[in-house]
């Protein structure tokens, strides 16, 4: 009865997170969406997007204040280009909708070698990496974006926020080069607006260059920061601007009233999704050196890159991967004795029971 | 007879590039297509880039050495996937594969709303953001990357140098909306080895975490560096693997011995191009707020974005778009001193007559 986590099985866990979007009038499938991407998220380490972020996200921006609809019904527009799908979500769960497009982007590209789906009026998918890396673990090359719920984060030579903290995520079915995908996934800014709250809680200062003062001026002082400034200076800015461009040629509007439902009823305050898929052998040219395959090809890439004085850089997506081998040996999920008390908060706002944490297993 | 700068008319300045190219061999349209591109390139204010760079790294990794082939055959590849093509360049003239694969991008992209061309066994490109510009001014959203010439970028993490300098580029139709495409355009390492070798000429340190020395050791000494870093940490590492894993998806070989034609002739030396296209109707929900159409949603986008003491902020795109005005204003390509000179130097290379300095007008 030791170890610094809870061992909570996936079917406990699920059964609690579908309990709790039932409760909030999400139907029986919305609700398995919930489960199943904060369970994904939980097995890969992801503590800052699992079923606890996304219930509060929902309370604060979804079916707690009008960003999303619990049963809403995915249309999708009749288009003349074949390769491309342009879906209005009417607020729908964002996971529920994330994994239905993905699975339409993936048909797409087994057809066409692409496939796009364009999500409009959409609510928060939680982790784009997920779903890039579930395409991935299916044998896929995949893309997703998104803008981000709010406008927090200063433009290169700006004062005030604009953009989302819009991230990007892309995943490469390295599985059988490597022994996991590869998921290169972030958000442009330095940092999350929740890491200044959490630096600010333990008086810690930020990195130069991650926020800005009321006046727009860069601050380390986390009690100062009001908003957050891209990484990589000008790259970051255009990679966060992709996001907002993406998403107004799809029918998303002016970043600063996303979400805010309160202002202007007359505008548009949804989010947008963008999917792609390729279709590994769509790519290739069936020329590799060496008498190499495609994947053998990709696993001589990888390997070079990490060897000569370069075996302790990580790839991107190894450390969950690495989370998601630790989740499987103990067989089942790790939460913090604060998440455990967090899920138990939820137990009981839909009327399940807490969980016991004296008979639940510990593990390191 | 004054100014900063000497004007060239771009019929006298493709006379000579023309020239240049025919003379190391290179057939009619792909001199054609080489002198186009640099006077794009050189129109826009690009001057790390232009006919003198293009013939300079034609001579050291091109025609001169074994990367480039005169003359050489675009093969595609039949495959069963409509929307991807994939090509052997069989070492062809960059410049004009790329204007052929963004052509054949293009044209998917009318048919199936978007259209991927990857490229194997490409030669050097030299700006990947003209490609996604000159794509954007005929109306499309595209990207491209490629795999650099040299493994010259240390991974986060790591000592050693082993990924490309891996540029991205997308470029946007927004010309209707603020007067010219937005092109979010750069590499992944934090400089380029040639800014490194300048700031040694001219005594000035690095900025931190750009350059690595000799025992892989960040350095912002530019005579000690051996080097470069990714831009962003973890962040440009993760998208300058992205051009590695592209590439060799279609059909690269291990980064380090890219253009390295001295060593094992049995591998592949050659870079790869991946190239899209996305027709903005195919992106269209056409449910746009306030009445708005496609175009006009962009700009309301854009211009939030700029607004509220963001006015100084610059669009990526916009300098290069403000020196094509200065040299459409000039009637003509505006070159320094030096620049003039290192074209005579290709003039005398080549058989042509020099540009004489005294008989040029001067701008600024």
């Amino acid at each position: 009865m030791s170890g610094s986590y809870y061992l909570v099985s996936e079917e406990q866990h699920n059964a609690l997170v579908r309990a709790a979007y039932s409760h909030r009038g999400f139907d029986g499938s919305e609700a398995e969406a919930a489960a199943r991407f904060s369970a994904y998220a939980a097995r890969h380490g992801i503590r800052t997007h699992n079923a606890i972020k996304a219930l509060h996200l929902d309370h604060l921006f979804g079916s707690g204040a009008g960003g999303c609809v619990p049963g809403a019904k995915i249309e999708k527009r009749a288009g003349r280009f074949g390769a491309v799908e342009v879906w209005n979500a009417n607020r729908k769960l964002g996971q529920a909708t994330a994994y239905a497009a993905l699975d339409a982007a993936i048909a797409l590209a087994d057809r066409y070698g692409v496939g796009i789906v364009c999500v409009d009026n959409a609510f928060h998918y939680l982790w784009g990496g997920g779903y890039v890396m579930d395409a991935a673990q299916r044998g896929y090359i995949a893309y997703t974006n998104c803008t981000a719920a709010l406008a927090e984060v200063v433009p290169f030579g700006g004062k005030t926020p604009k953009l989302g903290t819009n991230p990007h995520s892309w995943g490469f079915p390295t599985q059988d080069a490597v022994g996991f995908p590869i998921v290169v996934d972030w958000a442009t800014s330095v940092v999350a607006m929740g890491r200044v709250q959490q630096f600010a809680r333990e008086g810690k200062s930020l990195p130069p260059n991650a926020a800005v003062d009321r006046e727009g001026n860069p601050t380390t002082d986390p009690n100062a920061a009001v908003a957050l400034l891209p990484f990589g200076a000008h790259k970051g800015y255009g990679l966060s601007l992709i996001n907002e461009l993406t998403a107004a040629y799809t029918g998303g509007s002016i970043p600063t009233i996303r979400s805010r439902w309160d202002q202007r009823p007359e505008e548009k305050h949804t989010p947008c999704f963008y999917f792609q898929v390729i279709h590994p052998e769509a790519m290739s040219s069936g020329d590799f050196a060496m008498g190499r395959n495609q994947k053998e090809n990709v696993e001589a890439v990888i390997r070079d890159i990490l060897k000569d004085g370069n075996s302790n850089c990580i790839l991107p997506g190894q450390i969950e991967a690495e989370a998601a081998k630790q989740s499987d040996r103990c067989g089942g999920l790790l939460f913090t004795d604060a998440e455990i008390d967090a899920f138990n908060a939820i137990a009981r706002e839909c009327g399940q029971p807490e969980w016991n944490k004296h008979a639940l297993s510990r593990a390191e």
